[in-house]
């Protein structure tokens, strides 16, 4: 890299980014204006000197990932500097409904954005994915003379973020696994909203970041210096062996008259601060949205750059293909997006005939059966392996090769104890592209991410939590581990299918849409104790979400159950038919997978005529909307072998044949037509 | 403190306590034995030469608290030999419903037990909080020659603690504060379920703690070296304006034929090995659960000297109060849990001739009238304190006083932006006794401190969560920040009380149940928007958690909401009026407060005759409990100014009328009587 003389024309680009955040931010009346002007300089450098895309296709697979961790209007000047699909009158629309540029960047919703950011520390977590992608993909694709994925991944960070637990998680495993490819820039202008830093976060950031095995580099002055903002990132790009994190200092709302307070930081400048900012720079004072002719000149050039990019990368990709066919067929494939043909048919398929197993076990024995046939899934759990069972056969760990555990091309991550950061790094592997990422711990544990789980949604990022020990089925560990009110939560959760599948095939079935749905996260909630193979299950019932697992004409009751409760129902049916009381069963693995079906299909499933009552070994509250009675867990759970805490709540076959028949007797005193909950006037 | 001698007895004690540990897992054939074999050495030096405290009155105030992070066993193991109400017959039910030893310690459950541990991060977390209450209280009441509080909080935590993020954010406030008496001693065994911390944890911890300002020690030989243990806390004791981390280095499952290995973390031993683990301690191999005289007496030379410490604190705090009688009866109440006589009476009345104000103005309002009544109050923010509004006149922050910033005498924390941790430490304030914690951050943040909300709960701590801007009606910032899933997330999460009013007589509702609710949390979800105060609303009939807000007789539809929501559905039913179609509206603020009351009161106000509609800005998800119909949002929200993101998604009084006539029509077509969806068979 040569050395850098900055130019005139940069110090007017850097102005023209300053003013049009106050000018974007001023319009709609709300947002960040303080981070973007303290942050130009960077931008500016990074994106004209170093950064490797092409705006005119923003998915190029070699391209360099950015991510603005602290979410603001910086990104969208960017992105219409650079001349991605964002124009200066969707600028203009920042923060209105509908607009391309909504008040935090959304993946998925603006061309260019990578992950979703604004809810702190997210943005970070999910760069140290995007990393471990190259690295992966690096590691098994390159050959010699074929360096073909080699993108870095660029963060700005700010202090909110480097608060966060979950970026403290991400950046020690990114330490651990020495991701040379991760280049973080560290905007330390000392303001929060509540004010001075000084008030709560003290620490000493570099020395942290030395800690997890950073390489640390800072810059004193980020307002002026473009020279040493250059020089950090070129130093930053040559160290191979570690992640680095570059302090700049810089000045919050540079410019502005109340620059360097927490008065720039979420609120827009006052007219006549934007008057003298303008004035300050040199710039029109009555004109908005202005930008020199000579700014929109520096980023066309990397325009150009990017396009010349791109063309040479695809003739290596094509000599690539003449050389390695089998493995360009699988990069491309991959790059695509789709699923090599026909891995559905190795999904396994049960009898009534075979034996009980967990549905945690069964869902190790899909993914030993699929994890050959997809190299795209890369498998991981928080420190929970031999419980999640994630781990199969003939997998091998992802690690810096100097551990001796593993190398780059391994594909299961030991995640260690970090259930937030794995989710948002997960989201990042997944918005990386080629990348199927599954992910394990207890269900319970899920919600210590929830952060990173509903980005997941937001974004659409296919990612597969593999949630074990989904109820008091987990035993003894007790109150503490057993969840309740998880199930409420991410059913409640627009964009996420929740899974809790009662057998083998219904676990097949799981995998299969969860596998097929490439914008929608899933939930496998799987449990921890022996179910029995259903008589009645089959893939493709259960893949529509809810099926009868049982039927009967002329009930007088259909209960409604799904996972480890099903057989359990099962038998409180038998038992109830014992009595002369007639009892459908529905099994309803996934509500929102259900309730994409036909409307048709729906009310045969939860049909009028009788009581419906659900069953499930967690909270009632949401199944209200499939049944007119519900059964499950008052309060928290209990300590004990899972055989007693079942007894102790009343989820046995026997119970819950009393309760069925109280509920029968209930509804014939009453004598009104029992109508099924989905006949209804209003369906959102 | 005299140096540290041990004696052979001190190593028949800390082998009792290896055995009791193998035998205690063993029998319930189900727990963790590894940890507390290997921490054996360390809970026998702290608890018999450092730990104040009376086991025969575990709620003395002024004992020292000791947070087993990585809850296990062990703790029981000491209870019982300490003489807390915790015989050997409980140890054997040791994860067996109903018994004092569940799975992980519960604070509330189990005499002795502070906070709820086992659900990693969360225990060090907490203690922070209890290190922040002991310093406040010390701060607020010790006078000269009267040093009343002045206890210690001692943490045992492992790896799997210090890899969750949220310990790093209570860390980092931790060491922000200075908080001298928080002493924690790390169990670095090298060794997670997953295997060696190798695989997943190679930051340097030491250097961590270092960049939060900690004193830092550690001891080399933690399976045999008593001495270095005891020098180590004593060393850490006397540092007076950093918090203590001791590295110990131990041997996960000493004396066990896989110490070392993570076969000994969450599996019993072996018959053999437990019986080998005996012989070579010198134990009878063919005895369970045995504890050796020597080691009964040497455990209650520490009761004796636990009552004489509280016998003495008793005798100054009598001449305390003799001295300073205010301040004697303050404290005694404070310590009683009892609040001030009265101050209910400050709570502000509202009429509809009150200008329309946010609920989060609403809440300041509350906040200020009653926080100079309540000295108990203290509150915070997770750096949102302008947004929040938790921060009133008066108030003073509490900071170490070197930073000239405030005291330890000041009630309001800057959390920074930490919610996980924040949660977590309100969670060891509120343990502490004596203080109420409120807590502010965006509802959609709450999220994030999901794992310690559970533990309020599951732990009855009174904690308050302000959670302002809780909606769509939040605007501009969009679907990253605007909650969809949230509250049906808490509402399903037994002992909360999730409140979300419409009103300043529903906020002030709010706080008189949430102050009044000695051992159950409260989430107050607020409007950022302004919201009219309502004909017909009270404090009394808010306190009901539900009440008919507008009453018509003969009704054709009840539509029940609350929140910001209920004004407008108001506006709803008056223009159906217009067309002739009477709609009593029903507001609802909490579920769980309604949910308590009588039947036949909770029958009349969602009462049968007419269909019921529900309404609010979130996922209809629950609402299916309290409603025929529902109406919500769908999906995620959008960003815009608030009002138009409200008529984007048709929660405006026209379209609701739309709505609610195309519902009257569907009931009457349906032409079956329409009952109560209260009035069921089955009420869990």
């Amino acid at each position: 890299m040569a050395s850098f003389s900055p130019l005139i024309a940069d110090d007017l680009a850097v102005n023209t980014i300053r003013t049009l955040a106050a000018d974007v931010v001023g319009k709609a009346n709300s947002g960040h204006p303080g981070a973007p002007m303290g942050m130009a300089p960077a931008a500016h450098v990074l994106f004209t000197r170093f950064f490797n895309a092409n705006p005119k296709n923003s998915k190029w697979f070699n391209r360099d990932r950015f991510v603005l961790s602290n979410g603001c209007a910086l990104q969208y000047i960017l992105l219409h500097l650079l001349g991605y699909k964002l124009t200066m009158d969707d600028l203009k629309q920042f923060r209105q409904i509908g607009s391309k540029t909504p008040g935090h960047p959304e993946a998925g919703h603006t061309d260019g954005i990578e992950v979703t950011t604004g809810p702190l520390g997210q943005g970070i977590s999910s760069a140290v994915g995007l990393a471990i992608a190259q690295a992966h993909f690096a590691a098994v694709y390159n050959k010699e003379g074929f360096d073909l994925i080699n993108n870095y991944t660029y963060v700005f960070t700010g202090d909110g973020c480097l608060m966060e637990g979950v970026s403290s998680e991400a950046a020690s495993l990114a330490g651990h696994l020495k991701l040379g490819n991760l280049i973080v820039v560290y905007d330390d202008n000392h303001i929060s909203i509540d004010g001075d830093t000084a008030a709560a976060f003290t620490e000493n950031v570099e020395a942290r970041f030395l800690a997890y095995g950073w390489q640390v580099l800072h810059v004193d002055d980020g307002d002026h210096d473009l020279a040493g903002i250059h020089n950090a990132i070129a130093e930053a790009r040559k160290e191979k062996e570690k992640p680095t994190i570059i302090r700049l200092r810089t000045t919050i709302g540079y410019g502005s008259k109340l620059e360097g307070t927490h008065g720039v930081h979420g609120a827009p400048l006052k007219a006549d601060d934007i008057a003298s900012l303008k004035t300050k720079f040199n710039f029109p004072a009555d004109k908005t949205f202005y930008v020199p002719d000579e700014t929109y000149k520096i980023y066309s050039d990397v325009v150009v750059r990017g396009a010349d990019l791109e063309a040479k990368w695809n003739d290596l990709l094509a000599a690539y293909g003449r050389k390695y066919p089998n493995e360009h067929a699988e990069l491309t494939r991959r790059i695509s997006g789709e699923l090599p043909a026909g891995w559905e048919s190795f999904l396994p398929v049960y009898t009534p005939a075979d034996p009980a197993q967990a549905s945690r076990k069964l869902s190790e024995i899909v993914l030993a059966a699929v994890y050959p046939k997809i190299p795209d899934l890369i498998g991981g759990s928080a420190d929970l392996t031999g419980s999640n069972l994630t781990r199969v056969k003939g997998h091998k760990d992802f690690q810096h090769p100097s551990t001796g555990l593993g190398d780059y091309s391994g594909t299961y991550i030991r995640y260690g104890v970090r259930e937030h950061a794995m989710g948002a790094i997960a989201n990042g592997l997944a918005a990386y592209g080629g990348i199927v990422p599954y992910i394990g711990t207890f269900l319970n544990f899920v919600s210590y991410a929830a952060g990173a789980v509903r980005l997941s949604a937001l974004s659409g990022h296919q990612v597969i939590w593999v949630a074990t020990h989904d109820s008091i089925g987990l035993g003894e560990d007790g109150p503490t581990h057993q969840p309740v009110e998880t199930l409420a939560h991410f059913r409640a959760t627009p964009n996420i299918d929740v899974w809790r599948p009662a057998d083998g095939n219904e676990t097949s079935a799981a995998y299969l849409v969860a596998l097929r749905s490439k914008t929608t996260p899933s939930i496998l909630s799987l449990s921890r104790q022996n179910l029995p193979n259903l008589e009645g299950s089959t893939i493709e019932k259960a893949s529509k979400g809810g099926y009868v697992v049982h039927e009967e004409e002329g009930e007088d009751l259909t209960i409604v159950s799904c996972g480890s409760e099903v057989s359990i129902v099962l038998e409180a049916a038998s038992k109830l038919k014992a009595e002369g009381i007639k009892t459908r069963v529905v099994s309803l693995p996934s509500w929102s997978v259900f309730d994409r079906q036909e409307e048709s299909y729906k009310l045969s499933v939860l049909r009028s005529g009788a009581p419906i009552l659900s069953v499930e070994a967690l909270s009632t509250l949401g199944w209200q909307k499939y049944s007119h009675e519900q059964y499950g867990l008052k309060a928290w759970g209990s300590s004990g072998p899972y055989q007693k805490v079942y007894e102790h709540f009343g989820i046995t076959g026997s119970n819950l044949a009393v309760v069925g028949k109280k509920i029968v007797d209930f509804y014939k005193k009453k004598g009104i037509p029992v109508v099924s909950p989905l006949d209804k006037a209003i369906h959102l």
